[in-house]
């Protein structure tokens, strides 16, 4: 089969491999029905992540299940499947308490930009559907394989609930995938900071009430005019730099809470000024497969089209 | 009277200096009825901490109200009050939300290492007992005032909740208070770290059931041992020091809660490394003025004795 793979920077070969095998007892194959490039994709394509052999790309994946190990239970061939970049076994003690992103079989997807691609830990990682989705809703299940269940859990994990102000750092699309969660657990008020036109136009349409285009401290400024001086109650960071964690930071108010996903780069915190900040904080690579089942249920029943925030790749 | 003033490192001189007054009218006078030396005092003692001019020392404290400013509400002559380490208006949106030590209008409190002190902001930072307590637990009302209420903070913000499993890092008096908030709350398992035996004895005493006297790796190792691998729910970070920080980190379970209150001293944090550890973390001077009625009720219940924690000096 064809499948993408990366040599180091801007060297990406579509080059013939073997089809993927069950290795594991507890592996699947599917039959990929859409794959996607994901931000953190462009990190070693662009030369800024090492790597030290050729890397099979494609992290974000469903499809239909067409063989599974002997000790594979909960899924079967034929059915729908979608599942979490993060392989986990979801019956640790890690993966029991909500963190399948830490458990303790932890592996990272690859290979999804392929016809076909193996999922360890099968039971654990992937989420069937009663049914076959229409072609209409793939582009929407595949995002909730991680963009979208990232952009949740920021949102998750700044504690938004009903009646919350929001600011969303970062209009890619983690950041509008953030946007559109934080409407879904009910935000009052949803400010996305922002300063790309057709992104600002996302926002809104995913439930943004204001749009912020200054950074810094301009940007701190105004987000302090929109919320009466005292911040807000949730901020979610989906950048990573120090200059969004600044802004993120400033933009909370004391005892306000900070999700973070944006995979900080030359970042560091000083112990002082976060003492002093008061701000809860919560981050890390999103254990999107405790989120799964729920966010598959959204796009199935029609509430929310999340692929609008991708260009996305379909078979 | 006499008060404490402190003139630089390890020179406090006991001097005649005027009664404080009524200068704005939200102040209330008290006479003290107890005051004590705070672990904070020591930083500029030692000379760890710079200052510009001489300062009355004694920020934890509680006594009678013997005269009130013209629009002071909630407290009159005659009660018995206990306020916080830090002033606050408790009407501000910060301490509506909880976080009174962020109060748009905070102040630290000194001056109490005297007979009498002004409290400024008195209806919001002072709580009034229903009658004159005991001379008996009026050091235990005086712990109320910041080490039992930041100990309390440090427990809360770590999440401890029914069930818990703790660890409490630091076995000085605010992390020997953090033991007895986490018990209290319901902590199932509560590890404190100590090496030194009066401490440990006392630990036992407010609710610990395990003891850790190694540090470092060692000491990580010993929790995840007593954790079963998985590390703790709930830490409590009562130093402020790297090592403790980085103890702190590793003890607590992926998506498990840290609670800090050690003000931070030479402590930066990496992103990455906080990123892919996933903890939660609150931090920050102890809002007291949010916990204060409960903690004076359950000292004046007789449920419990914080003052055990320290040495205490009473009129």
């Amino acid at each position: 089969m064809l499948a993408t793979v990366l040599y180091g920077p801007r060297d990406v070969r579509c080059e013939d491999i073997a089809d993927p095998k069950i290795l594991q007892p507890t592996d699947a194959i599917i039959e990929l029905a859409a794959t996607c490039i994901c931000g953190s994709d462009l990190w070693p394509y662009r030369g800024l992540q090492p790597m030290d052999e050729p890397m099979h790309m494609g992290h974000e994946y469903c499809g239909t299940v067409v063989e599974v190990g002997s000790d594979v239970r909960t899924v079967r061939p034929g059915q729908f499947v979608v599942g979490s970049f993060c392989i986990s076994d979801n019956t640790c003690p890690h993966c029991r308490f909500g963190f399948q992103s830490s458990c303790v079989q932890r592996e990272f997807m690859s290979g999804a930009q392929a016809p076909y691609a193996r999922v360890p830990l099968a039971d654990g990682t992937l989420v069937a559907t009663a049914e076959a989705p229409s072609a209409d809703s793939v582009p929407d299940l595949l995002a909730a394989s991680d963009v979208f269940g990232t952009g949740w859990y920021a949102a998750d994990a700044a504690g938004v609930r009903e009646g919350s102000t929001v600011v969303v750092i970062g209009d890619g699309a983690v950041g509008l995938m953030g946007v559109l969660s934080a409407k879904e657990m009910g935000a009052e008020r949803i400010i996305a900071m922002s300063r790309h036109e057709s992104r600002q136009k996302l926002a809104r349409e995913f439930g943004a009430t204001d749009i912020v285009c200054e950074r810094g401290e301009e940007g701190i400024a105004r987000v302090k005019d929109l919320t009466e001086g005292i911040g807000a109650d949730a901020v979610l960071e989906c950048v990573g730099t120090m200059e969004s964690f600044a802004q993120t930071l400033d933009c909370a108010r004391p005892g306000g809470t900070i999700g973070y996903v944006g995979v900080p780069h030359g970042v560091t915190f000083d112990g002082q000024q976060l003492f002093f900040g008061q701000k809860r904080m919560l981050g890390g690579p999103a254990p999107v497969r405790r989120f799964l089942p729920d966010l598959m249920d959204r796009v199935l029943q029609g509430r929310i089209k999340p692929s609008k925030s991708s260009t996305l790749s379909c078979r």
